[in-house]
């Protein structure tokens, strides 16, 4: 027995024989090769056996004691523990990867797995114009300051100084007046749907989602077990009149008013207030993602749904992946008052809260002016990098299809003239040109075919070659 | 019309006066008082008739046409737009404030919503220790190699040399032999559990659960919709055979093994042994919450369940949380291989993934050794301040109940004779002494009387007088 252990012991290699020899003791108790109640030799004995230094042994022998694999009587010795045999040698079958039906669909949901980088992926904002330098600073000044505040439990709800700067910044940028209290800080816009899909909504009820529509949403919803009715999109937004053909009863409704995603469509009022229509009637809440509204190139700025619905049915999500870094995973909702407590309390049981210190140095960004300054840098930027998508599409794409309207967001769908845009989305891919086919983005019947083009992280000059290429891509389809 | 406009204006209010007209007009087309189809003065004449400057006048214009209140028809001048009016002046009841079920749920379970500092309060590390200075200076080298990787789209399951770090922390502090790819980053604990309740169980499941026990597993749970079996802990750990005998089939069980929570209870070899039988009988999977088992002050440490299950079966929870600061927000789950793939889809869809900046400086953190330094250094001041807890029990309390012998983590529990343990909590924290009652952790029929009292947080100086005080108080109630 002993003898067999001191042959098992890999001398040679990375793991402490300590650690070996405990694992091999451990193994051969579970299994019963070492008996119930039998006596173990003394560690000096078993030392000499093994070829370790007593030491050693003795420390595998307390550790053995301690986990309750072996008893120490002190004079009388170390005894086997008495286990009952029928719970040692356990069959120990291979899990069967048991999912709930809401994980495997959660686990389903596709969504760009790869995270391509480069021209043209939607959603991605200029990565290199992010403010590390003085991101830096911001936090290093609070992480000097580091009061216990910025270290101990999570506010359900949020940094205050972070939900008031939050409260300033919609009112600045989105018309929206908001009290602070009403601002939830969440884990991105994700955090944000996720965390309203469940508390909202129970499995099986349906909710109007736009389609063709955003993916994420529809991961968190799905994930949520909701019962997801795609309502088609027009060149107004969603068709609520469709919708209440549909299902009248939502629990509440998905849209993103200011700037559809994916096709770009702006909202009309009459759909707006229509829409508001359909909620009241239905008691349901609205959830208006205004994902990437704060990017605006032509005309003013596009008041938000929320402004619409001063009682409350509307919950406006915001994140500042768009403007900052996708990364930083940090978004708000504004809720109704009579949300705001259930919210705070969902936040802290699912731990969505983001880092303390993230808030607290965001917060600092926003009241010192920087966040403000930034924004107007990068619209500039975006502006010129969004002219040249316009121009080079004029110039190499105009044979296949129509460039989508749209004045506001950080890209732009392009209708094609082929019906199979998941073909010519390969064929781009094949180019070295990401541009996902519009048609993923469809849950229900809507018939689309196109490409979705983000510009804001690839460089101006990068633009029109980029383009050339996709052009060629697609004549190559014939 | 517009003279009432006029004096509606607030002339001296911090509102600019642009907004301001904007509201009023856009309220007026709503509730139909500008008729639909009307034709709006002039912009120079509106300007004169309301004593503003033309230019906002102009840009009030603007901003109407963008949102579809009015239209721009050129020379013909700007109209109202023609809403149908059925659409006009809706009721705009209150939102009733709906809640699903589970949201209600949700925000009912207690969990100390105030938050408190000061002694005793449990789970609350030495937030004074935490090394800002190196973390800053960490964070600030990440940010000035400022890759995109660290600000673009997160990885579902982890910053990769993170998931790495956690692994070898695992096998050098917990013995847990585990490939870095079956790691996944989480947000906290809370937010493992927040995933893995939603991933491995459907709403109405039973699971079996610690009575008492962890409210913040509670909350998840709970939050999730699933069917809570409270299982009675005794002085081995969880009850198996009374879990068996409640429900065999749960669908995940979720223990505290190394460190009871509340109780500290270490749960015995047998029970676990009977544990893992049980879960294989019912293909169950088993969520181990190693919250702070890595602060261990007598003995050796107590090898996780997970080491047992060498197939993956227990599903291991770790935060960093207790070592280094809550408001982190960074846990880690040790996943079965199947179970990989769809957590991390389940992570995206969730927005759950902790910043990626905080998870680099987190894993350079650990790679640099720095962390094992800062457990070495806590669980020597740990020791102390337990110390100094064991000793004032035993000198003030010791007429009012007996401490819970408990070798690790950083709370004790204090068993009182008196039944009636809210009363003495309350009385505690009327004398400033924050001690919760640990019947508030029974879910079940548990009999249970005491209170927790967390010494982390509090230096061994402050300790002797807080427990002459909370001895003050508990004599008091006679």
């Amino acid at each position: 027995m002993f003898d067999a252990m001191a042959t098992a012991l890999d001398r040679e290699g990375p793991i402490p024989l300590g650690r070996q020899l405990y694992e091999v003791m451990r193994a051969a108790v579970l299994e019963g090769r070492l008996t119930p109640g039998m006596r173990l030799p003394a560690s000096r004995d078993l030392a000499g056996i093994l070829g370790l230094g007593r030491n050693t042994v003795v420390g595998v022998f307390e550790r053995l004691a301690a986990d309750g694999f072996v008893e120490a009587r002190g004079a009388a010795g170390t005894i086997v523990a008495r286990l009952d045999p029928a719970l040692l040698r356990r069959p120990a079958p291979e899990p069967a990867g048991r999912l709930s039906s809401r994980g495997r669909a959660l686990a389903a949901v596709a969504r760009g797995a790869a995270r391509p980088h480069g021209a043209f992926v939607p959603g991605l904002p200029a990565l290199d114009q992010f403010p590390g330098e003085l991101w830096g600073r911001l936090m290093a000044r609070r992480l000097r300051q580091s009061s216990a505040a910025l270290l101990g439990f999570e506010h359900g709800a949020g940094w205050p100084p972070l939900r008031e700067a939050i409260a300033r910044h919609v009112a600045a940028a989105r018309g929206i007046i908001v009290e602070p209290e009403r601002v939830l800080v969440t884990a991105g816009a994700q955090g944000a749907l996720d965390l309203l899909a469940r508390l909202l909504a129970d499995a099986g009820d349906p909710v109007w989602i736009e389609d063709p529509g955003y993916l994420g949403a529809r991961g968190a919803l799905v994930g949520a077990g909701l019962d997801l009715v795609p309502v088609p999109v027009d060149g107004e937004g969603l068709d609520v009149a469709a919708g209440i053909s549909r299902r009248p009863d939502p629990r509440f409704i998905y849209v993103t008013p200011s700037h559809q995603y994916p096709t770009g469509v702006a909202m009309s009022l009459p759909r707006r207030l229509a829409l508001l229509q359909a909620a009241d009637a239905a008691d349901a809440w609205v959830i208006e993602d205004d994902y990437d509204g704060e990017f605006r190139f032509d005309g003013p700025p596009l008041a938000p749904l929320h402004t619409l619905s001063p009682r409350g049915r509307v919950i406006y999500v915001g994140t500042f992946g768009k403007a900052l870094a996708p990364a930083l995973r940090v978004g708000y909702a504004l809720l109704p008052p009579t949300l705001v407590a259930p919210a705070a309390a969902a936040m802290r049981h699912t731990g969505h809260a983001p880092p303390l210190l993230v808030q607290a140095t965001l917060a600092d960004f926003l009241m010192e002016g920087h966040f403000t300054a930034h924004l107007r840098r990068l619209t500039t930027l975006y502006a010129e990098r969004r002219a040249a998508l316009v121009e080079g599409c004029g110039r190499y794409l105009s044979d296949y299809g129509t460039l989508m309207r749209a004045e506001a967001g950080i890209q732009l769908a392009f209708r094609l003239f082929d019906p199979d845009d998941k073909a010519a989305s390969a064929a781009a891919l094949a180019a070295g040109i990401v541009a996902p086919a519009l048609s993923r983005t469809v849950l229900g019947d809507t018939k689309v075919s196109g490409l979705q083009l983000g510009f804001a992280a690839v460089p101006a000059e990068a633009i029109d070659p980029a383009l050339r290429r996709l052009g060629e891509a697609l004549r190559s389809r014939g």
